[in-house]
C-alpha cells in the first residue's frame, strides 16, 4: 500500500470513528483565531525573562524558575501540577577573558562552553593554529598541535529549517579531537549565522580527553584567522568554572484533563532551563510560553477535548538529561502517550507541521496560518522528547522558520527584544488547534500505516 | 533668480571655463568603474581593524594608529604626509558592571559614556526611576530624583538618512539634567535601532553637574522598565574611569598634488579615532578607507587632476576637537580650500550627493551607481569638517544609506563582519569620480549662487 493511500484510509477510518469530527474542526478553528490575539504566551514569556532571567542549571535563578513554573501552571488552570526531580551534575561558569597578546594586543569576545575544563591558575598563553573548517583540524596528525591553542573558524550556513546548525555544531564538540593532537585549549567560531561579537555558548559533550574550550564571537574568529595569516599569533585565555556534582534538575508538568479518555495523554512542552548570557527568550522561554498558552486556551473551552493534554517544562535540555529522566519516569505510560511534541526552535512563524499519520481537518485549520501539512512523518521532534520517541511514543514535528534563530541562540542577544509578538501568537494558534484536533480525535498514532 | 536657474547658469559657465570637460567626465567614469572592483579600500579597512583594532583617544592603539596611517599613506603614493598634533584631554575607560539587585538579581549589559564620572569606591546602589522618553525626565521638578538612578528608555527611529539619531541622541547627554533633579547616576537606553544586548557608547558633552552615566543594552533598558512597572527596582552600578589631561591628539594628512593649480585643495577624509568596544570598522575605519582609496585611485592616473586632493584622517571625532584644531591650523588656507567632505556614516551604499552648486557631468557619472544628485545644497557634511565649514569652506554632502548603521555604531558589533564589500566599493566609486570631477574643474564653490 502506498503511504498516501494508507494515510487516506486512516483519515476515513478516523472520521467514521469520530461523529463529532465537524465540531472538532470548528472548535479548532475558533481556538486558532482566538490564539492570534491572545496575550497569554506573551505574558508568560515576559514574566519568565523579566522575573527570572537566565536559568542555567546550578544557578539560583534555575531554582526560582521551578517555583515560578508551578505557580504559573496552577494560576492558568492546569491540574496535577507537579515537579519530578532527578540528579544532574551542574557546570557553573566563572570569570572568563581572552586576548591576543601578539603581534598586537586585542581583546577577544569569547564564552566558555558548558563542561569546559577551567584553565590553570594564571591562565594559558600559547600560539594559535587556525583551521578554516573542522575537517581541517581532524586531518591533523597526533601531536601536531602540541602546546598550541587550536582554533576552528568554520562558518554556519543559514537555512529555513535550521539544518545548517546540525551540519556545523559538530565543531563545537572538538575539544577532545584537538586535545588528542596535543592542543592545550580549543576555540571554536560560535555556531551562529550572525555577524555580531556576542559569542554563542553551548555544551561540549565528548568523551575526552578534555581541555579548556570556548566559543569566539564571529568577528573574533575572523580576526584570529586574519592575524594568523600574517604570522605568529599568541593568545591569553582565562576560563574559570566549577562543577556541582550533587545538583538536582527537574521536569515540571501540568494537565488539561480529557473529558472522556483522560488516561490517553498528549505530551507537549518546551524546556525551562536556558544558557546564561541572554534571558532564554527564544531558547526556550518561547517554547514553554507557546505550548502552555495553547493548552491553557484549550483548558478554557466550555468542554475539554476527549483526551488529556499534558504540558511538560523540561528542566535540562541544554546539558541533556531531561529527555532520559522523563522517559524513565514515564515508561509504563508509553502505550497511553498518544503523541509527543516540543517547541524548541524559537518563536518565528511555523511553516510546516508533520504527523505520523493524517489528521482529518488539519489542512483546513492550518491553511489560514500559511502552514503546510507535510506528507512525510517527522524524524525529530525536539531533544526533550527524544527519550519518549526512543521508547516508542509517536512524535509531532512542528517546524519554525529558523532563518534568523541562530543569529541569537545561546548568546546574550537571546532576549524578549527579538521576539515578534504576532509570530509568537501564530505559534500558539498552530499548537492550540493542532493539539485540540488530536486530543478530540480517536486516532492511535502508535499504529503504523503500511509505509512503503 | 531661482535657485535652479542659478545652478544651470553656473553649470554652463563651468563648461565654458573648462575645455577639458568631456575628458574629465570620461576619466571620472573610468575611475568609477575601476573603483567597483578595486581592493584598496577593503585592504585599508582590514588592515586597521586587524592590526590596530579599537582606537580610543588615550590608548596605546591610538598611538599605533598614527604610525600606521603615516606608513599607509606613504605606501599608497601620497605626498606631503604629515601629522598635526593638538592637546586633547583623554577619558579612559576602566572596569564597568551593573546588576539589578532587587526584586530579583539580573545582570545588566551596559557601557560607560565618554566623560562619565566614575562611581565612588564600592559603587552605587540605588532605586531606579524609569522614564519612557527624555522629555519625561525633563518634566520632573528639581530634587524629585534625589538619591535615585534615573533611567531613560527612549527608543530611536530607524531612518535611511540617519535623522533618527539626531532626534534621539540628546537623551545621551542627560546626565546633567538628571543630576540637577537630584539623581546619583543616569542610565540611558543605547541610542540604537538594534535589538541586541551589546550597549552603544558615545560621549556626554554637557556643562554639568556631572554624575556617573552609562548606556544600557536595548533589552536591558526594557528589562528595567518592565521590572519598574512591577515595583521598586534597585540597581548596583560600578563605573571606573580616569582622565589623562595631558594627552595629545592628531590630524594626519597626505596629498595627491594637482597638476595645474596645486594650491587649490579639495579636503576629504574620515576619522581615525574610534570607540573601544568594537574595532571601529564602520565608525570610521570605513571613512578613511573609502576616501583614501578614492584619492589613491586618482593618484594612480597617468595625469593628476588640475587641483590638489588632500586626505585628512581626523584624530578626535568621537570626543570632539579635531574639527576645531584643523580649522585653526588651516585658517589662512580657507580661500584656497575648494570644498571639504567627510565620510562618516559607514560603508553602506551612497544614495545621494549634494553640492553647493551644479557640477557638469555629475548626474551622468552618478547614474550607474544609482546615486541621486540633490537639488539642495548640503547643510552638514560631517563633524570633522564642521570647523572648516564655519570658517567658510564650502562642503560636500555624501549620504550613505544609514538604515542599519545605528544597529552597530559605537558598539562591540562595529567590526569588519558587518561591512559589505560591494557597497564599500560603491562608496569608493562615488568619492573617486565625484572628487575627480571637482578637482579637474575650475568651479569656485565659494561663490554663492543667488539662492532664493
Amino acid at each position: 500500500m502506498s503511504r498516501k493511500f494508507a494515510i487516506a484510509l486512516f483519515a476515513v477510518a478516523a472520521i467514521l470513528a469520530a461523529p463529532s469530527f465537524a465540531g472538532s474542526v470548528e472548535t479548532a478553528a475558533a481556538l486558532r483565531d482566538k490564539a492570534l490575539t491572545d496575550a497569554t504566551a506573551w505574558n508568560i514569556l515576559e514574566s519568565i525573562t523579566t522575573e527570572i532571567g537566565p536559568r542555567p542549571i546550578g544557578s539560583p535563578a534555575y531554582e526560582r524558575s521551578r517555583d515560578w513554573a508551578v505557580k504559573k501552571l496552577k494560576s492558568l488552570g492546569f491540574t496535577d501540577v507537579h515537579v519530578e526531580t532527578f540528579p544532574k551534575s551542574a557546570w557553573i561558569r566563572g570569570a572568563e577573558s581572552a586576548e591576543v597578546v601578539a603581534p598586537v594586543p586585542q581583546k577577544l569576545a569569547l564564552i566558555g562552553l558548558g563542561n569546559s575544563l577551567p584553565t590553570p591558575k594564571g591562565g594559558i598563553e600559547a600560539p594559535v593554529v587556525v583551521f578554516n573548517s573542522y575537517a581541517e583540524l581532524l586531518d591533523q596528525p597526533p601531536g601536531s598541535l602540541k602546546g598550541k591553542i587550536a582554533v576552528v573558524n568554520q562558518p554556519m550556513t543559514r537555512t529555513q529549517d535550521g539544518s545548517g546548525y546540525g551540519a556545523a555544531v559538530e565543531a563545537r564538540n572538538g575539544d577532545a579531537e584537538a586535545a588528542k593532537r596535543g592542543a592545550v585549549a580549543y576555540l571554536v567560531r560560535s555556531i551562529s549565522t550572525g555577524t555580531g561579537r556576542a559569542p554563542h555558548t553551548g555544551a561540549t559533550w565528548g568523551e575526552g580527553p578534555h581541555i579548556p574550550v570556548a566559543a569566539l564571537g564571529m568577528p573574533d574568529a575572523d580576526l584570529l584567522a586574519s592575524l594568523a595569516a600574517r604570522g605568529t599569533v599568541r593568545v591569553r585565555l582565562n576560563l574559570a568554572s566549577s562543577i556541582n556534582p550533587k545538583a538536582v534538575s527537574f521536569n515540571i508538568s501540568g494537565e488539561i484533563k480529557g473529558r472522556e479518555v483522560p488516561d490517553e495523554v498528549i505530551v507537549i512542552g518546551g524546556h525551562i532551563d536556558s544558557w546564561d548570557p541572554g534571558t532564554g527568550a527564544i531558547d526556550d522561554g518561547a517554547g514553554i510560553a507557546i505550548t502552555t498558552a495553547a493548552a491553557k486556551l484549550i483548558g478554557d473551552l466550555p468542554q475539554h477535548p476527549r483526551r488529556t493534554i499534558r504540558v511538560v517544562l523540561w528542566g535540562s535540555e541544554e546539558n541533556g538529561g531531561s529527555a532520559q529522566a522523563y522517559a524513565e519516569a514515564h515508561k509504563t505510560e508509553v502505550p497511553k502517550l498518544v503523541i509527543a511534541g516540543e517547541s524548541d526552535l524559537g518563536a518565528d512563524r511555523i511553516y510546516q507541521v508533520a504527523l505520523p499519520q493524517g489528521l482529518p481537518g488539519l489542512e483546513e485549520v492550518m491553511a489560514p496560518l500559511k502552514v503546510i501539512v507535510s506528507g512525510e512523518p517527522p524524524r525529530h521532534g525536539g531533544s526533550d522528547i527524544g527519550g519518549l520517541q526512543k521508547a516508542g511514543v509517536p512524535i509531532l514535528g512542528v517546524s519554525n522558520d529558523a532563518t534568523r534563530y541562530f543569529d541569537y541562540h545561546h548568546s546574550a542577544d537571546d532576549t524578549l527584544a527579538i521576539v515578534n509578538r504576532a509570530e509568537l501568537n501564530q505559534n500558539v494558534a498552530v499548537w492550540a488547534s493542532l493539539i485540540y484536533l488530536i486530543a478530540d480525535s480517536g486516532i492511535d498514532f502508535h499504529a503504523k500505516p503500511d509505509v512503503k
